[in-house]
């Protein structure tokens, strides 16, 4: 191959954010490119998480609430990804999932006008449509969900909310947040953007580009478990204005005084729902501790020599798969997608190879290029490996196309 | 103390659930009295959260969803809520918050009638009422919340959904389900239980009683970990009719087609919503594997003997306590609240004397009787240490009004 194993070595050698990757367990021979999906094990959230069992738990029991700040955990931890995205720390918080804290914030912007319309794009992650058009039939609101490239064109002054993810799940596709944002604006449109395949390691300046709301993935390029807690942020101008449709006791301004009425609490507060998850949040925080020196920058400069580097390899060593991620390092997230009608065997064969990419209905094979922890010789040798399974169509074994519950 | 030291030796001595205790960790020299709050460690937590994060998070990855079965845990661990509470397998499921799923399910049953009232108790656990209050508003409804002992009284043909708490979070008062459901059902009503004081240590019968909505709490008797994740029952007759307002892509028919229109899932599956909590779902499997063995009759035999044991001591030693909770069994739950002015104070002292229950604003303080792991000796030094603190007047030292978040 024409970036050889000895130039991966190289690179990873002079690689700035080589040390990061200590902070992270990978599986020995395991290539790891799913980070996307779910990050990996930070070293620190075994101790970690240890400790809130065995001694915040098992020890100081029910005292955790106070002793522990188990009660401050959702604004803490949210505290500790806003600079991630260009937030202040009082306008993120961790709870629930990204499914629900759309909801959330779908209703409440919606409460803001009497326009008639949630637009989003065609091909959306699902449960963003999905929570949309819950949201649509509960509001009486219209569902419009547009070709990504006619949404723009469809931006009027119908639309209440305009939802985006920024960075496709799939394809990788990015949007222009502040350009989109502002133009939205203009017609009297809060955009909600989901960050879930950005986060972490695409550079993201919600403030700068003056995003209102947002939602976030903890499990992703956060790293912060399976099924980690998901991050909600709401732009300070907007926080008195919005109500929650989920009025738990933890967005009350008096949690604890047990009144029959519902005030919501100042600030972002009010967007939480119920009882904090402590244990996945602690996870979610040990995550986050693990960016601790490492600059959006600087992780940003490390996603594109990854992508430059397994896009050249694999244009090169595996000429079949047709890539349908931008090439523009401003046009795109941080995985790379590939179509190939036999995605799905390709990606089980990989798998089997120990490379882990992941497959997504129907053609797509995807990896993650998780600039935090991967290294060049990760990729050097997930195309290797990739090359060998094409070339001697070792993904035609019947086994490889077996499906599960998930794939 | 007419019960004495040695006799409350002798009867954990002769307690069959005696060995329960061992599959918890209890803290050296402490009492315990707040496992409706917040249940206590279970020692096979510890392992299998562990095993969760290195193995199955660690190094089997974004695998595990099928090779470790974690798409199944929503399901799996909700089959085994489901002998603790008279339902069927296929009809629980973990999910979110309660307050969380208390909403899916109000505005579910909502759809189902044309009826403009959502009719609660008042004082009802606030969560519940500030849930409903928010759903009504989102519907056009009304949430009408009546005096416990009217709540009856006001079941009519306007109303289409009664909320009630099966067991009070104060007073520990019970509704009787199976009359009060027949009743509601009888004028077209659907009933939604919240069992979250209940599940694990009241006897349940939901089948029987004819309940055909539920959700509860992961975290109390269920010794499921801070913040765990809640249940969620639907009677099989109703699981199809149902829609919930949170679209996830878990309720949907098939996840994995990542297709635009949203097609809910058959069955009570429908009814999850994001990407399931699997550490949180880890910690909660164990503490219900910890029931194994336990037979709801025999929780509930001892839970009343705890409970016969704790009145009579604090009656005879304690009397400026004035006990809010029913003497008869079928008419209260497993903890025993008492009302005193400086309710707080006495609480404070509590704790700072290793005997751990909890305040209850305004006046209230309040004893989770955990039949699963208390012993009667437990009973005799709380009460113990109480009475002394209330003859010698030790709550008067200033620090025990300090105030902390939680309260």
């Amino acid at each position: 191959m024409s970036f050889t194993l000895a130039e991966a070595r190289a690179a990873d050698a002079a690689d700035p954010l080589r040390p990061f990757r200590d902070r992270f367990h990978l599986p020995q021979g395991l290539v790891y490119l799913d980070g996307n999906s779910l990050g990996a094990l930070p070293k620190a959230a075994v101790g970690r998480l240890g400790r809130v069992i065995e001694e915040e738990w098992g020890e100081e029991l029910i005292r955790s609430w106070n002793s522990r700040d188990w009660i401050g955990a959702p604004q803490r931890v949210g505290a500790k990804i806003a600079p991630l995205i260009g937030a202040k720390p009082n306008e993120v918080i961790v709870a629930d999932s990204t499914s629900v804290n759309l909801f959330k914030l779908l209703v409440a912007a919606a409460g803001l006008s009497d326009r008639k319309v949630i637009l989003s794009e065609a091909g959306n992650f699902h449960t963003d449509l999905h929570i949309a058009s819950g949201a649509a039939d509960l509001l009486g609101l219209q569902l419009e969900i547009a070709p990504r490239a006619e949404v723009e064109a469809r931006i009027g002054a119908d639309v209440a909310v305009l939802l985006l993810t920024h960075v496709h799940y799939k394809s990788a596709e990015r949007f222009d947040m502040a350009r989109i944002t502002a133009k939205a604006a203009e017609a009297g449109i809060v955009t909600i953007w989901d960050l879930s395949h950005s986060a972490g390691a695409v550079p993201l300046d919600l403030n700068g580009a003056g995003a209102e709301l947002a939602v976030g993935c903890g499990y992703k390029y956060l790293n912060g478990g399976p099924g980690a807690p998901a991050f909600l942020y709401v732009a300070e101008p907007l926080q008195g204005r919005l109500l929650s449709p989920l009025r738990g006791w933890m967005g009350h301004a008096e949690p604890f005084a047990f009144t029959d009425d519902y005030r919501p609490a100042a600030g972002i507060d009010r967007m939480l729902a119920g009882t904090p998850p402590i244990l996945s949040l602690a996870a979610l925080e040990a995550g986050l501790d693990a960016f601790e020196g490492a600059t959006p920058a600087r992780l940003w400069s490390k996603a594109n020599a990854l992508f430059d580097v397994f896009h050249g390899l694999v244009e090169q060593n595996c000429p079949e798969l047709v890539c349908i991620t931008p090439r523009l390092p401003e046009q795109r997230g941080s995985h790379i997608s590939f179509r190939h009608p036999n995605a799905f065997e390709i990606c089980q064969a990989l798998i089997a190879a120990d490379v882990i990419g992941d497959f997504r209905a129907p053609d797509v094979v995807r990896f993650g290029l998780t600039p935090l922890y991967l290294g060049f010789e990760d990729l050097w040798q997930a195309v290797d490996r990739m090359a060998a399974i094409l070339r001697d169509g070792t993904w035609r074994e019947p086994r490889f196309a077996v499906r599960g519950k998930v794939t």
